[in-house]
């Protein structure tokens, strides 16, 4: 822990000395942390022509502070994962400018004039025509890229040896992939939602599947994955006219299974159309599904004539897309499920002003999706499934 | 590459340095290397009361010489394996006495009494009754305490980032999971097999299947694998009157997935039924499947309420080992294929007087375990397939 915890007057000073900024009379800082984990800071000119963000890893949950500590290597990884991103699709993440290992901190394109998609949805703004396509290719192309398509057999190995991330794992594995199901400190939910969260709880064929999906995740060395691809990972917006998706914040990168990102960016819309629906919205709420999906597939499949082993033939890649789509749908199950009655809540549906009607048929869809991902094998059948709530 | 490697006349010295002998006027040393890739020393006093047994790794594969030159990090895995072994199955393994990194040098027990399991079928010799319920009950100890039932996940993936092993696991891809499937230098047939050879490289379903084992082997983290479980890494005697099993060799060990230690095993007991079958005996083929299966199924329920990690329900237990048993048959069905026309074959079948009729037996079989595997669903199954044979 013997490193430099950057404050907001120190981050001139520190761009200085790593070469990142000349006029130092001429910056001024501030601080916008807003995720649960890290400090990011801000740094601009004045006439505004220049800027730049910092993002520091502290040797603690950030929300939480040093009582809950946790190590700042997370912060390799993002970079880790950013690096590998830009040999592929540099136009999906922000510009990386350095990154400082010693003091786990990543100097980075300054996004402030695009919007996280997860605010922008919840104030009542659509989606956009560009953004889940845009995720799904950047699925694709990641994925691909890290995978034993994209990778020699032998540069895999050390990817996959480097990228371990026990501690952020572990997260993932008790917090979305096993507290829910059981009884766990963590758990909370609306009162409203007691009987539905009892009865997931005693659900055995709910459990045997989430264990299937929670093991699948442990072991499936699929490729390098963003971790976290929710839509708070996501910024949108528009530079001269063009539409512009950045997908930011992959600390929580491993290699695993696919289908984890696709599914948490599912769960993710189809409970912000929920929301929708709550308000009284007309909703669709496989469309992202849809244009992800596609995207992904049409990327990978794109991609596929350049895989580095040709043993793999064109039946296998379909069987192949097969399973990542299943794995997405159950683990978009499990997203939304942890979401409700787990350890954090999506302000999708807390801040609706009757969260209880959306929450329970986000439970019901999320179930279903785990339990029978196996049958929900297109967009029509999610639709059917959704419809099917009432 | 700047270490020592020993010769005949080092070994007296080098294990006096080490602290393994001390009245080094009494020790004789002589070369057993008969494997591929290593070399093997025996050391003894005199009167035979004492003896140790020392493995090397050279810079190159050893029948090959430097021309092929191949890292001898390998005998870390083989060190690594023991170590973990030692933990739950110390009584499956030679007793290892100290591991030299610096010199990839592994002194161990001396097992000479012993014979290799392959010598003994080859020779005529029984399995024996408990051979096949050791080699089971190793598979589930070890691979048990190394999957995510045994080990905290943190642990896990410590022990993941440890175990790749880029270079071996290279040659099993491509020797035993690809090659047999096109055409490639490395492999070379009886004349006889001409047809079915050639039937193999252009079974469009087959290769599809082989490709899927494949990408399972690459990316299946489960547990850590022996790697390499033929009946030429298992020595059997009677000591004291009682049946010893011993395993070795383990320098292939990587985090893979289960079935495929089963499956080598398999595929060497299959094959050498049909040697048995072809010199006349009477053999009932799926005999050391049901005995190894029952003993390692036996072994991994045994073990499974100790499991570290609750959340897994016996629903999933059951799931799971059907899984493994089906990975099982798929991968002894490969390394049957790749036995008879690809790189290494067996002495079961090239010392028949005629090993056409069996290696076409073989064959057909392997196919045939590998396209059907998940109809293949138990010892019964497999009874019949061979029978259908002819
Ligand atoms: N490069 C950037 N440019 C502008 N704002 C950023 C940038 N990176 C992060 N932010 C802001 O900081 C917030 C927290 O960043 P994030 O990477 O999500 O941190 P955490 O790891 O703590 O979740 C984001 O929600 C966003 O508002
Ligand atoms: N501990 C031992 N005691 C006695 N003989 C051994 C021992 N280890 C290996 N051998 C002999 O040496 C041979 C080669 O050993 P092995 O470990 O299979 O080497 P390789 O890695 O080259 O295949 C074995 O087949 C066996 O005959
Ligand atoms: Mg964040
Ligand atoms: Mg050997």
């Amino acid at each position: 822990m013997g490193y430099r915890i950057l404050e907001t007057h120190d981050i001139p000073a520190y761009l200085g000395e790593r070469g990142h900024w000349d006029d130092l009379t001429d910056i001024r800082v501030r601080e916008v942390s807003d995720g649960n984990m890290n400090r990011v800071f801000l740094a601009s000119c004045a006439d505004g022509t220049r800027s730049l963000a910092v993002k520091q890893a502290l040797p603690w949950v950030r929300v939480a502070g040093p009582s809950w500590p946790m190590s700042p290597d997370r912060a390799d990884a993002e970079a880790r994962a950013y690096r590998q991103v830009a040999r592929v699709a540099p136009d999906k993440i922000p510009v990386v400018h350095g990154y400082d290992p010693e003091n786990h901190a990543l100097v980075m394109e300054d996004m402030s004039d695009l919007r996280v998609l997860r605010t922008l949805l919840d104030a009542g703004g659509a989606y956009g025509p560009h953004t889940s396509a845009r995720i799904g290719e950047f699925v694709a192309q990641f994925s691909f890229a890290t995978s034993d398509f994209g990778m020699p057999s032998a540069e895999r190995k050390a990817l996959v040896a480097e990228s371990v991330s026990p501690e952020l794992c572990k997260i993932t594995e008790d917090v979305v992939l096993s507290e829910p199901y059981v009884e766990h400190e963590h758990n909370h939910w609306h009162p409203g939602l007691d009987d539905l969260a009892a009865a997931l709880r005693a659900d055995a064929r709910l459990r045997t599947e989430v264990a299937d999906l929670r093991h699948t995740f442990m072991t499936a060395a699929q490729a390098l994955l963003h971790g976290d691809l929710h839509t708070g990972s996501v910024m949108v917006g528009t530079r001269e006219g063009a539409p512009v998706v950045r997908v930011f914040d992959p600390e929580f990168s491993f290699v695993g299974p696919i289908g984890y990102d696709l599914g948490l960016y599912w769960a993710n819309a189809l409970v912000s159309e929920e929301r929708a629906r709550a308000l009284g919205a007309l909703s669709d709420h496989a469309e992202q599904l849809r244009l992800s999906w596609e995207a992904f597939e049409g990327g990978f499949r794109r991609l596929w004539p350049s895989r580095v082993d040709t043993f793999f033939d064109d039946a296998y890649l379909d069987r192949f897309l097969r399973r990542v789509w299943t794995d997405a749908v159950g683990y978009a199950g499990t997203e939304i499920v942890r979401r409700v009655i787990g350890f954090a809540h999506l302000t999708d549906l807390t801040t609706l002003p009757d969260p209880v009607p959306a929450s329970r048929r986000a439970l019901l869809l999320g179930r279903e999706l785990i339990v029978r991902r196996g049958e929900l094998t297109d967009v029509t059948a999610v639709r059917a499934l959704v419809a099917s709530l009432g």
